[in-house]
């Protein structure tokens, strides 16, 4: 328990120190302060920091010189802001670049699980599971698709009256089910096979396709989900080491 | 000297347990080996087991439960095993496919710098660069056709002597310029603007463009390349978190 607690504090340190790293804009070989300035400006215990900076070594972050302290170490040449393997929902993802998406729900509603999805899942084939079809605009013009399912098992008996236009990842949170991590591909492809009208969906060339599998803190699959971004206005970033 | 050498140890141990638990097909709540076995095992010392074991906690891979030992964490659901933040060449990325693509040259040759690669590689705008425009082919298809820029400062007064058409990477390895690691970024799009002939490539769809930044060790950025996929061939995994 008190062990748990250090290992979280450190990953947080970690992050926050990253971040920080980032945003003073310091390079590789740069000097970090020392274990007793970082302590102040973070207000964190010195075993708690020390666990943060020797995670940051072994990922390549920082690197440590007996007797001289501590510098930024070259591999953060390759960090990213917001890297794609960030977690996040499309509704988080949308709004830190800074646009407020109207949402259409096209369909929702229940199906017997395509085998993609029972796979992913780990759902017996033709379980039922919920579907969701939604279009997100920005001003009109289609941004993104969406296809979302989840186990109907996980739903309480009267899911119906639930608000299927809003966040489903709060939604899920609400259901003491809030997906943390996921599995993914990113992959390029034409327009989706849908009955629904996409719009200008695709009009302006091919689209990014993050097919998903959405997990919880206790490792239990919740949501698969098919997120197709209009690709002339989507790229995402990240590290490769 | 010692210490830099107990981080690559224990960071090289966290790799291969990494590997060895997705090779077990040990799932989250499994319990790992007593640290004695894992010690024998992998042949280390149990100071660099326990920064390798503490780095893979902070990480969120596996948690220990003081008394009763250390279990695969929940986070293991979502690992992927070649994820698209490995670092690794073209011709590597193909083989472990099981293809051995021929590669075509199509063009070799010294140009001013595009305003975006000198950015990329921290160069004076015009600054003269070696381009390199290739097509990979399997069995007569092309898959991929790449656009490689290296700074002209980097080569030796006698480049024109190296075989353009073989492996970029071992090329630069050759010169003492290893990439090890690249900031990227991912995005779905049309055929590319080249006067060369691509054949079939993009025929059968949009292509998955991989724009990268490749550095040495030292964080030196040597390398831009814009890499361009046959997008219904290939898709990238990744974890979120």
């Amino acid at each position: 328990m008190g062990q748990g607690r250090d290992i979280s504090a450190a990953a947080r340190i970690r992050d926050q120190l990253r971040d920080w790293i980032r945003a003073e804009g310091l390079r590789p070989g740069d000097r970090l302060p020392t274990e007793a300035e970082l302590t102040a400006r973070f207000g964190v215990s010195r075993p708690a920091l020390r666990e943060a900076l020797k995670g940051m070594e072994l990922d390549g972050m920082i690197a440590a010189q007996r007797g001289s302290g501590r510098y930024v170490a070259p591999a953060m040449a390759v960090q990213v802001e917001r890297p794609i393997t960030a977690f996040e929902s499309v509704t988080e993802m949308l709004g830190r670049a800074g646009h407020r998406p109207q949402t259409r729900l096209l369909q929702a509603g229940r199906v017997p699980s395509p085998p993609d999805v029972a796979a992913a899942l780990g759902l017996a084939e033709d379980s039922p599971v919920w579907r969701l079809e939604k279009l997100r605009l920005i001003e009109g013009q289609p941004l993104l698709y969406s296809l979302e399912y989840l186990p109907l098992a996980l739903l309480p008996p009267d899911h119906p009256v639930f608000d299927w236009s809003g966040s489903l990842m709060a939604l899920m949170q609400g259901l003491g089910l809030a997906p943390v991590m996921s599995r993914a591909t990113v992959s390029a492809v034409g327009p989706p096979e849908t009955q629904a009208d996409l719009g200008s969906l695709g009009a302006g060339g091919p689209l990014l396709l993050v097919a998903e599998t959405c997990f919880t803190a206790a490792g239990q699959a919740v949501i698969r989900s098919l997120i197709y971004h209009a690709g002339h206005q989507f790229s995402f970033s990240f590290a490769r080491k």
